[in-house]
């Protein structure tokens, strides 16, 4: 992409009620547009980032067997209120809204609802379990507050996922099975490290379920973890039944803040019995169908590794999921003509700040942007026939031979 | 895909309150599921269909220097209020809801005010026009009635682009490079022989807009045109002072059904005016941005490809839109075996239907669905080297050899 060529522009200050600081990063930047308080919208960079973050996990979703469609936001309370979460006292964040022919529609906060309801029209027999559906779906939460950037959105982008088991052992097999797919995405996004696997509350039907909780300092959740990470628990769990529970008694545990990332749940019967799925299993009775759902925030995490890896210079983007690998800057007429050269048919991997600009804005500017690598081609070093490469990260900077860069980029 | 392992069932019937054909059918080949009249789910042969649809449309935008964004569904009455949009006696099909902070928002039927007022962060001066910034959004409207399946949503997808420019020369120029994008774009999807350039009102700023219209039976809209359809007329323009206008007054028309698969606009000063989307020009003075706005109902050409090729035994999908190009059978064990060969490594363009089911239902079924093209390997046809290939459209049934299948296909 050329710079020159797109509206965006980097901005000197972020928007006065812009408090967070992925927030404000990212709107200087120019991947994000603020419509209002945890409402926002995806610039051309800010876009690609959420369908690389995407792409890793449909691939290994894909990976696992799950098949993904697209459910609709207008929601018929019908389902909601079999299973009593369509009553703003029992989902306080509902935004509701009302069909001109008539009748109360709420928007999707979630889909546990919808798509129990859908699947009576596609399983009857135990032939058909199990499955797996996933979609990437924009939800909408009244949220009273939404002062954390696209950590807390109104209306945000989250893949949910969604499983059917005719026994609770495949329930809990394919539990496990998301567990490490879950893993492998964060390790993907970079954030693997700094990622931990958190007991949380289970509701009625399970004792814990598991959040996924990225250490940073703005997280609005409270954790509590032992030296290793080993174990780690949501503030809600960490008392001494539960410890008893996991045989961490004696274990030293340190408050610390994560941002909750990914969530898997084990609902079993919770949606499936009020809704009435079920299936004729072989010994030709009727059960009821066990369910799970796995959710990860997909723009809160565009915000995560925003947050948690920014420097006092802007962004710092893993390789995995930055927009581009490569900034592009030429000084020079004949450092101009080479970056044209090198731009050619690499379209799609580098960002080629080709505007009217001084060296010294396009290099703070690669810095606010934070693509992995910056690429400078000047008169000056390809006289020496090398180019400069800077990582955005560590800043080291070295030459590489125009040829190698040629062959190698 | 394995069609053992897709949830989606072929149904016998559609919903009884499906009155359309392209409802009906869809959903009885499992690509769409009905929350509401109005209201549908993808399911995952509809999202691919949706996606070749969304890759078309964005290969050709793109190559007309597009940018893609994604804006949001909760809109700020605000920018609404200063053209007089967000009133209800102004535009009927809003659905508004409520903040829990308080206030009220809307669910955007389209972005003509958002990316307006957006804009406002990123152009000064004339140095940042030309711009052309589109998004694949999904559209709320309040529709009183929505009988017609997928072709009148009530949540439906739409690709919606915006023009900016600091002429009404260069506006003009952008428009006749959409009107050819969107010729090549509807030829692409398979439409382009029966869907037509349509002289349509054009509101306060221009005489005329232009709506592409594709014959269509079920279609909402009456059209007439003269005999080779070089010219085509809605028929809120269809009186004797426009064909005057158009040197048509000795022509004769025909009266027709058309579906409005997309609409481009000239708005000039429409929304830049009172939103104050101005830039200071090279002379100095400060100007107001011309606008042009261009939609495509991306649901609902799937809804119109659907209902205009169909035939009595089901989807006839053309093959760049077709969710994967071949439906691959197996008959005997020898068969099936050679077909999981084939299937290997063509996961993305084969639909297997390897169930457990009678050749007969599979048959049926790969009508229904509508494949291109079918390829059915037999212990009786391998005997003789060869498979069986089947064309959906025309019926026409050959035979080829099994090495020119694994090499052509």
């Amino acid at each position: 992409m050329r710079l020159s060529k797109t509206f965006i522009k980097t901005l000197r200050e972020a928007p006065k009620d812009e408090v967070a600081k992925n927030g404000a990063l990212l709107t200087r930047a120019g991947y994000i547009h603020k419509e209002m308080a945890g409402v926002y919208d995806y610039l051309p960079l800010g876009l690609r980032v959420i369908e690389n973050i995407k792409k890793i996990i449909r691939e290994e979703l894909n990976s696992i067997g799950c098949e993904e469609i697209s459910m609709t936001a207008l929601q018929n309370p019908e389902p909601w209120e079999k299973t009593g979460r369509f009553s703003d006292q029992e989902v306080d964040i509902w935004f509701k809204t009302e069909l001109a022919s008539g009748g109360e529609l709420g928007l999707a906060p979630t889909h546990e609802e919808p798509i129990t309801e859908m699947l009576k029209s596609y399983v009857s027999s135990y032939k058909d379990l199990p499955l797996y559906v996933y979609q990437f779906q924009t939800k909408f939460r009244n949220e009273l507050r939404a002062k954390s950037g696209i950590l807390r959105g109104r209306e945000f982008l989250m893949k949910d996922l969604y499983s059917f088991h005719a026994t609770e052992e495949d329930l809990d097999r394919f539990y496990a099975e998301v567990e490490e797919a879950y893993r492998r995405i964060f390790d993907r996004l970079g954030i693997g490290d700094c990622t931990h696997e958190t007991f949380a509350s289970g509701g009625i039907f399970s004792k814990y379920s598991h959040e996924f909780q990225t250490v940073l300092p703005v997280g609005e959740d409270t954790i509590y973890h032992n030296a290793d990470y080993s174990i780690v628990l949501n503030k809600e769990v960490f008392n001494d039944e539960v410890l008893t529970d996991l045989g961490a008694k004696d274990e030293k545990f340190e408050e610390t803040a994560g941002a909750e990332v990914g969530n898997i749940f084990k609902l079993k019967y919770k949606y499936s019995e009020p809704l009435g799925l079920k299936f004729i299993d072989e010994d030709n009775t009727q059960k009821i169908v066990y369910m799970g759902c796995y959710g990860i925030g997909v723009s809160r995490l565009m915000g995560v590794i925003a947050e948690k890896f920014a420097d006092n210079k802007g962004l710092v983007w893993p390789e995995s999921v930055a927009p581009f690998k490569y900034y592009l800057v030429g000084i020079g007429d004949e450092g101009v003509k080479k970056c044209e050269e090198f731009y050619s048919g690499r379209e799609d991997t580098v960002l080629f700040d080709d505007r009217d600009k001084r060296p010294g804005e396009k290099f703070a500017d690669s810095e606010l942007i934070g693509l992995p690598t910056r690429i400078v081609i000047s008169d000056k070093t390809l006289a020496d026939g090398v180019a400069e490469i800077t990582d955005r990260k560590t800043g080291e900077q070295r030459m590489m031979s125009i040829a190698e860069l040629f062959e190698k980029f």
